[in-house]
């Protein structure tokens, strides 16, 4: 038999009177009259659910098939047929439907038809994915995901798995995980005893972090190979139980040695309209999932975004705007501060609304590894800005000169000796190189506004939370 | 200017008589009578270099260009010309040579051209890709990578980041890093004094480790989208300093509901195979560079890898073989025992001479998630082994009857409430499903040759050593 999926069937590569089998589980059923019953079927493939018609005689039909409840998982044999109904072009005629696993309680089960809060979903992580809503996330993130690969790719990029247990603090602000082994290594679920006593040095040599960012490897990669890209976890030990942080997100850093801050600047936006343009074209019945159930303009927010010229201001230009334009901030702004939420919303939603670039930040705020200007206020750094986010990417080109680099490592009491191999980089035919983050969850509640970044990732990691 | 790569000149998207910029590395130069120079550049985007002429009548001839040495970096204008000499098609006739870095002190400079052994290189990691055969694995490994995320999209698979931290031990065997936060929080390469106390309960609220695997989480995501894969890094905190040990390692793991083990044993010779044709089609050059450097054969030994039918065996039919083998192993077997590395290798080099499947171990030497077959002393489970490299792959169908699960637990000293979500997807519309863990390095050495596993990962993480 035919095996095929709900998206095949729906998505017309199946021709009518194709004899086939799908497997998936119920999303809905409704009886006419004990005789005839519609199973809406859904297995992942898409949003759309596939309708199957069952006769009443199928040999099952009232012991099984009339108790058949959301959730339970069925292979069914039939016959695609051109529909009768309005809501579908096509549906399936059973002629058997095997039931796999019923719904133990159903009563009780905890996904059902009905709308939940998307605060209640994230209690039943390991069911929500069956949701239309966390559905459609998964397979948005997926299209996004490999569009970011095929785009890189195309532009040349090798991907690079920069390592995630680290001993070097790239932000330098501290705020990283430690990775131990437990001195007495139980398997947790069989000690009763909590074994509180970990030992730090013993395995690695030294302490070991997990990493904030993939960038300072990434470059070593790219002063050899020209381009590459980093798609990996990165960590936050940031006590941060906001909407839109995690402790523990996702990256994509591309690292082009050759390339100035304007040039990654035009990658950066190429990247971004990119992706969705592939996105909309290739999760278009997703995406419209959302139009009434989170945000009914983004359609026209997508297109939108993928069809105007990003706006590029400096940083100075920015705090200007800032200053001029009688909004009382919470967190005042002066030449010198750095830009806050709030200030990059007034500037990405009021001021501008539209997506904006921010560049060329004071020194004092910005990483030691930024490129120092010729004004030596300033670094070659950029952001990019989002209406309803903030920041989604943040970038620089990098310090290439040694005697810079070393007095800026100096200024952020930095060691030359902690960092010799990425001085070697700029000791061994140094090149202007530059790069950028783009936060993969910022960019999956961007594009899907959904508001929470817990409901973008299949288990977030927060601030006293590690369930699943 | 049309500044374009390497490869673009070398495989031909570039017509003759073009006026191109280049920018990349010295690999070597030779002079001819001091009035023309033979300058072979690289960029990254190919194995081969580009040989670029550059004649006495260039500006800086004699006090640059005469002192470039291998891993200068450079700014090139030219034209792309036919070459007189025999070694290459095409060349670049110089018209101006800018010199962006020189290298400080080249007969210290720790990447010459001469051969280094891999040993000596991985204590330059972060040059050691400027080599030829280190930047011919990173190619290969982003090939290979790109092949994988698409067949998977190919096939209907969704990527699905599981979560890195966890508190769960899939594998039951504890070799698990800890996760915690540093009591005071200090910058590492701030503070002078050692922070040797940590708080492991305190930031999530109860013990967490870095993931052994993805699985438990990508069967929920499977039980409600059907096809996912993973593919991310995972952990062990084991102090096995063997050429085929890491404690950071990538993992590809589909997980697909309703495919049996059999199913899945397709789809792993599939997707190997699949990818490696890839492979070959793409990556000829660096390929063929490891033939004089690696392996002899081993274009002859990949492409019968993609011709040949897997051999499928019982774990049962196994031990039979290797108990009449008349072989003297280390680890004596039998029925019951666990199939270590040399006889991984009997079956896989000497008798087979090709990968071989071995299926249906004994129950008491898997996890408690493999499905337990009829005869109540075996479970559904497979290893994929390989000439040269022992296991690549390792998957199971998982025990989708909760009953049986719930038995399988308490014989592995599990409880059930710690496994309360894990369970949920048995009772609620359950599906037979199956997956495998393929590690992406074991992969990398299996296609390569190489011999040593910390040569193709960029920073290898193994006890004691957590450099770059």
């Amino acid at each position: 038999m035919n095996v095929v999926s709900v998206a095949d069937i729906l998505y017309g590569y199946i021709s009518k009177n194709t004899e086939i089998t799908i497997q998936g589980w119920i999303r809905t059923r409704r009886d006419s009259k004990a005789k005839i019953s519609f199973l809406d079927i859904y297995d992942g493939s898409c949003i759309t659910p596939l309708q199957i018609i069952a006769y009443d005689n199928l040999y099952n039909y009232k012991n099984e098939i009339l108790h058949l409840t959301s959730g339970c998982s069925v292979t069914i044999d039939g016959i695609v047929s051109a529909s009768i109904g309005m809501k579908q072009r096509v549906e399936v005629i059973a002629k058997s439907i095997k039931i796999l696993g019923w719904i133990e309680n159903p009563s009780t089960y905890p996904i059902t038809a009905k709308n939940h809060t998307m605060k209640y979903l994230r209690e039943v992580s390991h069911l929500r994915p069956r949701t239309n809503i966390i559905g459609a996330v998964a397979r948005i993130r997926h299209t996004l995901s490999q569009a970011i690969h095929t785009f890189m790719h195309k532009q040349g990029f090798i991907w690079v798995p920069t390592p995630i247990i680290t001993a070097y603090d790239t932000e330098g602000n501290g705020k990283m995980f430690c990775v131990s082994t437990s001195k007495n290594q139980k398997a947790l679920h069989n000690s009763k005893e909590k074994t509180n006593t970990y030992d730090t040095h013993n395995f690695f040599g030294k302490e070991a972090f997990l990493t904030v960012s993939g960038q300072l490897n990434a470059e070593a990669y790219a002063c050899a190979l020209s381009k590459v890209y980093t798609f990996g976890p990165t960590f936050r030990a940031e006590y941060s139980n906001t909407n839109r942080h995690l402790s523990e997100f996702w990256m994509i850093e591309p690292e082009a040695a050759f390339m100035t801050l304007d040039d990654i600047i035009i990658l950066a936006e190429s990247l971004l309209k990119n992706i969705i343009i592939v996105l909309l074209k290739e999760c278009s019945d997703d995406i419209k999932y959302f139009i009434n159930k989170i945000d009914k303009n983004i359609i026209s927010r997508l297109e939108n975004f993928t069809n105007i010229k990003f706006n590029c201001i400096e940083y100075t230009e920015a705090i200007k705007l800032l200053k001029v334009c009688n909004k009382q901030f919470n967190i005042p702004i002066h030449w010198g501060t750095d830009l806050f939420s709030e200030h990059e919303k007034y500037l990405s939603e009021e001021y501008f609304k539209s997506p904006v670039i921010v560049k060329n930040y004071p020194k004092s705020i910005k990483a030691f590894y930024m490129r120092l200007n010729d004004d030596n206020q300033t670094v070659a750094s950029m952001d990019v800005l989002v209406p309803g986010i903030g920041e989604i990417i943040g970038g620089s080109q990098r310090e290439e000169r040694l005697s810079t680099l070393d007095q800026r490592l100096q200024e952020n009491n930095l060691t030359q000796e902690n960092y010799w191999w990425y001085r070697d980089l700029r000791r061994y035919g140094t090149v202007p190189h530059s790069g950028f983050g783009l936060g993969f969850e910022r960019l999956m509640i961007y594009v899907t506004g959904i508001k929470n970044i817990r409901d973008v990732i299949p288990f977030p990691r927060t601030p006293k939370n590690v369930n699943f």
